[in-house]
């Protein structure tokens, strides 16, 4: 480590003795479950499920300060929306159309349809897929604002054929943002109430007088949100809870080495938990990235905080060379990668376990967040390692089609029948049993 | 009713005013949970987690009486597996393998590929599928011992290409099916373990020095093993959960209402909480039905389980028209739907929820729950609404990959920068804004 390093961020080899132990504990994140919290939001869903609309108004008058007489005050109406989408520059509403069709195209990809096949002897069998049929999105309000969520949560929704788009968003003090109206607006969103909390996440599970019950809820949220998730899980589906963010960039030390410290702080800057780790065969390269940290953060608006999450939870990582790079990727199996390489085509066929890819030194992450198309919800905490990006997948479902011929059945009641009869299930058996005709016995 | 019905199945008519109402309480299904089991589980999974493989030895002594010396004792050898092969019939064994051979070619056509595409600037956008690297199946032992459940839940992992496949099932007093065995053998299943319960589930999730952690867990189990499941979510996947089974036929009338009644005790003689019903617009065929359920009930082995089911959760419901009968399907959203009629086609597209549809008078669901090729793990208690039968999707993963060209990235750049600051990610920003060509600035 260059000795006058002034930001301590942690420097490891993957020679040394110790290294497996100390990346082991550099990557575990323990999510504090936090008794109160559970204890708040298991009343607040138990309010708004016996009250309806009387409770969702009180909590948002106690919560967001905003005292409403009806629900009709807390639901966004199209004038609303319309004067919100005139009073934003010109330049960020065609950057939110060009992102919006960027993503809708992308996740067109995704959309599977319904297939069926038909056996020798007439017996069908298929899957019959089918949108969703009411998909609620939660999406933060107040200081953070992401009108990207929107698009991300509402356009594979959307591109599904999911019929109905329910988003909450609190408006703490009767502040909303103007770009995520816009984003709504663009993305079809088809009602927006102003409400936030537990309480908005209860609304959309349970039903109100106003606020229609849906399938699914999507969406990122603080601790409340995420926790009122969790309870209504059964009751309604769910996305992914997230962990915090975590980028893993991989370089043979021949990008910019202030390109990487950029994007290694466009991770941190979310929030003080974030991880960035860059892991190089080369040095010198970290010694260079590490000079990069230091002339760049006091130019960054957000310093403190990517200061606290790199210094924390951050990483410079020198490794022998490429195999070990993609070999320790698959066991961090992160949400973000970065392949800043010369051929990134030569480490895809290893890479085994990522929520997103970006292949070479100009592939920076950002343009993922925003506008390249693929979603930026991803598996966060090594959960890639058995989940996916939020997709279209997420909002279409598929139901099993059996059709038997008369000769179908009977030719397999046999089989049925016989693992029936191992398994005691003997009225399996016998409805089994009696498509079979009598010549085939 | 039939004055003398001895079985008092609720008989509901949809022109009843309290319609509504009676079949909301019908449907209505509320998992206890018991603070009790949450305690118990909690310190399993703490001990296992803690203490390995001496924590298994020691809970499958207590809770299976069954004293093994090490782990090797509860690891189920090639000769033992063989031997339980041998054991069996050959019919038996010929259907198993008759079942995983429909099962498995079933599966394949849900096998998802890589794609990718390539805009006019060169840019590289796609999706990388790749399966899971090791999956943990649970498998109930004891009494309830089902085979078909291992090539139901072993297949569709096998199919998507997981590398290995590691079986837990609990052998109470030693004892273990021949037919699980021979089941594990046919599916490809890797590796068994002769452990059940919590702590098995806790083996699987954070590994021991025997039982390899894995990435996801599927497969049903009591209360312990449920709750287990829920606790470990996050730090693997997991399936659904599962609530009791259910069957709703929708019949015509001109079915042999004794097949539909064996078809109706088919599902309730898997538990007295699992729910049959029959939709039909012909009052005078449900009346038959009716005298068929109390005529082939007491010929049943299982008489009591599903007079149990039938009175307390099932019914017999009178509509105006087949309309009316889709419409309750769809309110229902049921795991099993059985469309009894002359043309089952007719209906299926207005069919919106369900786990699998069983099409025409000879599909009976017994055919789908061993041998017709589709998953009998299902989405039970209207989940049907929101998710899909067990697949080879469940099974598979996908990472984004995004690859831009000097000159695409260049170009979005600009629509990147635009939204990270409209954001105040002004790292996100400058990331982005590096890679944007000093002459399209």
């Amino acid at each position: 480590m260059s000795i006058e390093s002034t930001i301590k961020i942690q420097r490891l080899d993957s020679q040394d003795a110790a290294f497996k132990e100390t990346l082991d504990k550099l990557l575990a994140w323990d999510e504090v479950s936090d008794g109160a919290v559970v204890t708040i939001v298991e009343e607040i869903l138990q309010r708004v499920k016996n009250d309806g609309d009387e409770a969702l108004l009180e909590y948002t008058h106690r919560f967001d300060h905003l005292q409403a007489a009806s629900m009709a005050e807390l639901t966004v109406t199209q004038a609303r929306i319309q004067a919100a989408c005139e009073r934003i520059d010109d330049d960020v509403y065609k950057a939110l159309e060009t992102a919006a069709q960027r993503i809708r195209s992308y996740h067109e990809h995704q959309r599977q349809d319904s297939w069926q096949y038909t056996e020798a002897n007439g017996t069908v069998l298929g899957q019959k897929i089918t949108p969703l049929d009411r998909v609620g999105i939660y999406v933060p309000g107040g200081k953070a604002s992401y009108p990207s969520s929107v698009l991300m949560n509402a356009l594979p929704a959307k591109v599904a054929g999911v019929n109905e788009i329910v988003m909450v968003v609190p408006s703490p003090n009767g502040e909303l943002s103007d770009m995520v109206l816009a984003a709504a607006k663009i993305a079809g969103v088809d009602t927006i109430f102003t409400v936030g909390g537990a309480q908005a996440v209860a609304a959309l599970a349970y039903g109100t007088q106003t606020v229609p019950k849906v399938d699914k809820i999507v969406g990122p949220g603080n601790i409340f949100v995420a926790t009122a998730k969790q309870m209504v899980f059964g009751q309604v589906g769910l996305d992914m809870i997230a962990g915090p963010s975590e980028i893993l960039v991989i370089c043979d030390g021949k990008t910019d080495p202030d390109w990487i410290a950029m994007d290694l702080f466009s991770q941190a800057e979310h929030d003080q938990n974030a991880q960035s780790i860059l892991i190089s065969d080369d040095a010198a390269f970290l010694d260079q990235v590490q000079a990069s940290i230091e002339k760049l953060l006091p130019t960054m608006s957000r310093q403190d905080i990517i200061e606290h999450s790199l210094v924390n939870r951050g990483a410079l990582i020198h490794v022998a060379d490429m195999d070990e790079a993609v070999a320790l990727s698959n066991r961090i199996a992160p949400e973000h990668l970065e392949l800043s390489v010369e051929n990134p085509d030569a480490l895809l066929p290893k890479i085994a376990h990522a929520g997103a890819i970006f292949m070479g030194r100009y592939t920076a992450e950002a343009l993922g967040d925003y506008c390249a198309g693929p979603n930026h919800v991803l598996p966060t905490s090594s959960t890639a390692r058995f989940s996916s990006p939020l997709g279209v997948y997420d909002f279409q479902k598929r139901s099993s089609v059996i059709n038997f011929t008369a000769s179908g059945a009977s030719e397999l009641g046999h089989v049925a029948s016989v693992l029936a009869r191992g398994e005691s299930l003997e009225a399996h058996a016998r409805s089994a049993e009696y498509r079979i005709k009598p010549d085939d016995e």
